[in-house]
């Protein structure tokens, strides 16, 4: 492929994301908000009524019955889409990407990547041969703080990471949300949908992927204890885990959809032989640094002290509260460059989460399963 | 004016926010940001080359030497502009806004209104005689914890207000930084294009705003003591004023731009005979409310408790934080469907700031100069 | 005097603070908890009955019937008491005083100190001629966050100081509670025993003190607006001032006790040319220091980069909290401390609240009624 | 045993606590706070010379070279003291508690209670077999904001308990500290005098008893990781652990005293079928209340809607912020009024942690380093 991207937004399509998905309409606000890309096509619902509607509330262009139909028509289009979005539920997410991926067309999808890791494998392999860029919706590394935290490991202001924790906790599944006819929890509890695993898969990969972003290890070995505390639940809702890291640092990660009271709590903490860092995803513009024997400092988004690369996934001055949008919008700006890049001939640069990230947090999953199906056996988290 | 706005994105032209402009991107954003708007034509900059380039970065369809030009131009087009934004520094607030009325084209300004009471005054009238929606982007109105505050309060849920407390401290001008070449520094302490006050306009008008919008009272009096710390500085940078509400009640404002390590720190505190409010721009998404006797609680956007109005307000689950953009989007959300109303002849619903909340930012800002050169006597904060 | 007060406790006396007082056991955790003293007499209360149950209910080894007959006595015994304690409401300060002063016997005073500027002008002469310490307990200097605060202002930290900002808000007066038979209420809202201000001789006197003892700095004048948001209430039960400061400064002191859901929210910002402070009383181990452009770092007590002074008023590590006892207990130590040196023939070396403060303290009470009823004139802050 | 203590304080004496030591001087403020106790008595150190300096300076009327002799002295003396306080190392908690408790000596005795399981179970026996009372000082139960969260969880607030995570973290041995002479870091990382565990006894076995008297729940079975982060360190200073507990919950706690940046982070986080609650030991005052779909409750010590059993543990108005001294009294403070009670007759109403919260804590040593020993595997958290 080869198209002329140099002075137009680029075309999106998206498949799945219409009327009662949540994250459909996150992804239109992050691919558009920079103003480097417009959703002009779209394979919105399995449900044609449905489709229809949700292309026409959005102003699309080009509304299609099925991503089949959209892949292959828009890959002949003169002003075919550059990309697609994959705002499906899980079980589609490969099958979506390996249509587009063999047309050539560039990919942002929602994670987790597939359904299995045998799929994550196939798509990894599929990637490596084309020529397109790939990018997962890891949206919380997004996060200019979050930027920070990986700059300041980097330069060894904590010094040797040695204990990590990681929390990623909500409550809004903490009834049977899915016997109410609840759309968002109901393919997340199902096995044929969301896959081997509930809450893990949903939010504890975020917190996988958080993790090693920042900290620039990988989780050597996990031992892990699921829950389903709702009764009938069929995939887990909480889980606690051990964690050892490549480097010998320790680690607790521990997400759950049962903890009453909590939103969206995401939080990361690194402690190093040097100092310590902490971050919270609902007060996302702070973020900790905890040098010992000195005060506390709290690092705020877009000062000036900031390194360049978390200044650049600002877009307000501190104070000017940036949020979940931003972070997102970011996973897209660095795709969009690099699209814009490859499409000009020049090398992609990335910044992404990428299939690699998806292959590692479809990894997380299987081998959390499979620890806790060996009550909380450590299993160690590679691929054989 | 009567033009077919129902399946498409209305399109809008801006009037400044070219390159170095922090308040045009982001009204870039916010004005897209729903989907429901589109940019495709401006005069981004009086200076031509940064006009042009500016648009060409932002992939603008049109390009305009100047408003005038842009104004009469689009106006006869079948696809011109349905709506106008303003953000240029404050002298040209009425100016471009008048231009733009008198072709019957809608228009969306940056606050403060104009560049003097008298200007505030006839662009009232303006909009009086016209048929177009003028929204004013006191952002700070949008976000969803503060229209709770605002329902809480007309609820009776806090009683009848006794002690306002507002607050909006910055430090960056607390340097001599419009001597080092900052443009966003340069205007706004410059008379000729500021008007007569410095931080008073620029943020005041913001607490005042904020104040008359939550607890649906008006300013009866005021007592203001400006300062221009900055030596030098022609205009104020740091305001401490006594308020007199017209129910009674007594309140406190202050505004600074040289309140050192404070970055953007607006907030509003209320005490009423039965609770109290509190809310955080830097935090914007939690809204403290303390009934007496009771534990303080802490309302959270878009949670199942918060009111309709505050609901609509926002976008994402609770938990997914909202910031700066959205808020400043909400303005426009509403804006714009006011003007889909409009132009389908329906009866235009506000919610917004309008051409009044713009006359009483100008009439605060007179006052509160007048109060402070007479050594902070009482002054009455009405239009004779 | 000259007693052998090497080897032993202190031994204290008490006046007020009988069952029902809130303060007089504050008087008494606070100058027993470092082991330097111990009270062992006491004429607790008016009411003979009440005044006896309440010495028992200490195991105090003496109990008096009038504060005259204990100072009298209490001078006389060999054993007699070292120093007394002044609990009592507010017009029995100066009388107290003025009767152990004359017995040579050392003060510590609750504050305000007296009842009138005349009294407390008396009060200044009376200690001036004596050898007695004299403390009077403005408590909340007491905290060691504080003393950093002050510390941090003598070493140049902040620079100039431009902008300050004290309040002091409080909702347990926001009903007539004076009504209900509560007796803390009712002598604090009678002007017979509270003096001619209500909240402003309560919690406004501390503002006042702490911003004084923070920035080392005089407030040259003032406008104040006083009201009594309760029905019937004689005394003022909230105020706003405008501040000027000696050096230029400008600022804002807020004090109310009917501000709805506020406990005991006391706090204090102050911004200089260099950087700011920012401390809160409810949460009193943690001291903001903003330093323009820099992280803001979050000072801890007891850390160690604390300055001597403050590591001197904290007591336990970083990290376990100390709180309002503590912080009384350390004007206490320094009280007690000087009582041993003067006994011992050394020089006295002072660092709590003098009688000194306390006509700043009368004054400010004084002016601020004053400048209230001229419609919030300013007022100059110094006595004549 | 049974002594007059009806008009008077109770006379203690102390074992350990001398110079240089920390904890010393916390049980003399904790024990004399409510002036209901004085301390007369002490065997301070094992060195004659600290013993003498340290009682001399806490002006005791008598000090002993050795615990055997006091107890045995102060046991024959008619004014002999009512109970003995433990503040020792921990090798020295049992013999010193078994040589007073053989003399009907009341005890108050730091923790872990005893070196091994075995010594524990000794002492349970010992202590059953007396007619004294023995509290443990698990301190920071004495919390009122501890007491209200236990509350809750018993009438049924939380609902059904599913989820709870516990963290005590600190920095303050991410160094050898015991390498340079920290007296305090020495013993605590010698196998001889601080037992099988370095940070699990000294803080995890806090966390431990929290957790056990907040939800009313035993821990069944744990799974440990332990570390010794630190070169050279024969005990763990670092420690993740899953926890089942035995209604069926799930819970994860951590200990760490290599956690840069971190002062005496104790947490507590439950979560149920109706709520969840939070505290934060280094903010104690507050309690949050997070029911699910409603508003987060901010509970706040002493306010008139707390229990009454938190209340009791309360001396200050809300907004006084009490600390840790404080929470360290009301332990003192429940166990002096038992042995009022045991010496007049009465029955003791406990409240206070007890031998059996001993036996829990040194079980919970026992068991999560034979865990760890076994790579984390799950091991029962009962004495066979």
């Amino acid at each position: 492929m080869s198209r002329d991207v140099a002075n137009r937004r680029l075309r999106a399509g998206i498949v799945g994301g219409g009327k009662g998905s949540f994250i459909g309409a996150v992804h239109r606000v992050a691919a558009e908000l920079d103003g480097q890309a417009e959703i002009i096509a779209g394979a919105m619902s399995t449900d044609p009524q449905r489709a229809e509607e949700s292309a026409r509330s959005w102003f699309l262009q080009r509304s299609y019955a099925s991503y089949q139909e959209m892949a292959e028509q828009e890959a002949r289009r003169p002003d075919g889409i550059d990309f697609v979005i994959i705002a499906t539920p899980n079980h589609m997410h490969f099958p979506v990407a390996r249509a587009f991926l063999e047309q050539g067309i560039h990919v942002v999808s929602d994670k987790p990547m597939s359904l299995s890791l045998e799929e994550a494998r196939e798509e990894v392999a599929l990637v490596e041969r084309s020529n397109v860029i790939f990018a997962l919706t890891h949206n919380y590394t997004g996060y200019p703080a979050v930027r920070q935290a990986r700059y300041l490991v980097q330069q060894g202001e904590i010094g040797e990471v040695r204990k990590v924790i990681v929390e990623y906790i909500q409550d809004w599944l903490m009834k049977a949300e899915e016997e109410t006819g609840n759309k968002q929890a109901s393919w997340r509890t199902d096995p044929k949908r969301s896959g081997i695993a509930g809450s893990v898969g949903d939010i504890g990969t975020h917190g996988e992927n958080l993790l090693e972003f920042v900290t620039g290890l990988k989780i050597a070995s996990l031992s892990a204890d699921l829950t389903s505390f709702v009764k009938g639940r069929q995939l887990d809702d909480d889980a606690n885990m051990l964690l050892r890291l490549e480097n010998g640092a320790k680690g607790l990660l521990t997400c759950s959809q049962i903890a009453a009271g909590e939103e969206n709590a995401l939080s990361i903490r690194v402690y190093g032989t040097k100092a310590g860092l902490e971050w919270h995803q609902m007060e996302p513009n702070t973020l900790l640094f905890k040098q010992a024997g000195k005060p506390v400092q709290v690092l705020r988004t877009n000062q000036g002290y900031m390194s360049d690369e978390s200044k650049a996934a600002s877009r307000t001055p501190a104070g000017h509260p940036e949020g979940f949008y931003e972070a997102f919008a970011n996973i897209y700006k660095m795709a969009i460059a690099d699209i814009r890049r490859v499409e000009s001939g020049e090398k992609p640069q990335g910044g992404y989460p990428t299939v690699y990230d998806g292959l590692r947090g479809m990894l997380f999953i299987t081998k959390a399963v499979e620890s806790s199906q060996k009550n909380a056996a450590w299993v160690e988290m590679k691929d054989e």
